[in-house]
């Protein structure tokens, strides 16, 4: 079985461009855990410049948005006691999300996101998480996700 | 002349895929004044579904966070009582991002985002934005923005 959370959202929540393993086009972003920790790991493309050389504020947003929600569905399982992928499916949406850039995002290099989730509800899981490109953590951010209502998985 | 920002932006800062004129993938976000409002207006491309039916929210990120910059950059141009265009260039790039999704934001119809700088210093502009689905506020952002450093330049 998959320990990357995305790989067991429902198929109608699993388009997201971010990290649906449905869109063919998509970043397709995997958390997994590494002890208490959830990690993403993700090489951008080419085309994803802010000036050549460094990667543009809108995809490191996209990583922080969509590993925190992934995140967030990860602390609920493990909350719940139960692993990703048993029912009912755990599938958060972003509420807020904050991210501030500390130095630039060097392109060409594996970036890894690494997050905590800091506050645990059945309802609303928040995480910190930070951005490594190498050693340096260049982007940290804050993402305030919360259950995905009924609604999602009616349409 | 373009009464767009970004068609001012000097060329090795016009690469950005949010807002880059350079970028042919890019989504080119342009901003413009509107009386005493920055506007941009985008129609998200099909792939960028959260869920079907719905924008996900890394794309909206990004244009809240490169409307951000170019509103940065008008306000500081008007402050300066200058157009932009003219000599030195003032670019822009984000500090802090802020994201409030505040409702899902509907796919297939042109959004229209609505910033206003509410702080304007020589070196950093702070911008309140919302982005309209129809008559419907989606999505509240908030950037800080800051001088880009002259090494961007000198690439």
């Amino acid at each position: 079985m998959s320990d990357a959370v995305q790989d067991h959202y429902p198929d109608e929540t699993a388009w997201c461009y971010g990290c649906g393993r449905l869109n063919a086009d998509g970043l397709h972003v995997q958390s997994r855990w590494e002890s208490d920790e959830s990690v993403a790991r993700h090489t951008p493309d080419d085309k994803y410049i802010a000036i050549p050389g460094f990667v543009y504020g809108g995809l490191l947003a996209s990583l922080i948005d969509c590993h925190g929600t992934g995140t967030a569905a990860l602390a609920a399982y493990r909350a719940a006691g139960r692993e990703p992928g048993t029912q009912p499916p755990l599938r958060f949406v972003t509420a807020s999300l904050q991210v501030d850039f500390l130095a630039p995002t060097p392109l060409g290099v594996e970036l890894v996101l690494r997050a905590r989730p800091v506050e645990v509800k059945e309802r609303k899981v928040v995480s910190e998480i930070e951005l490594f490109a190498g050693d340096q953590v260049t982007v940290r951010g804050r993402v305030v996700a919360v259950l995905a209502p009924d609604a999602m998985f009616e349409r």
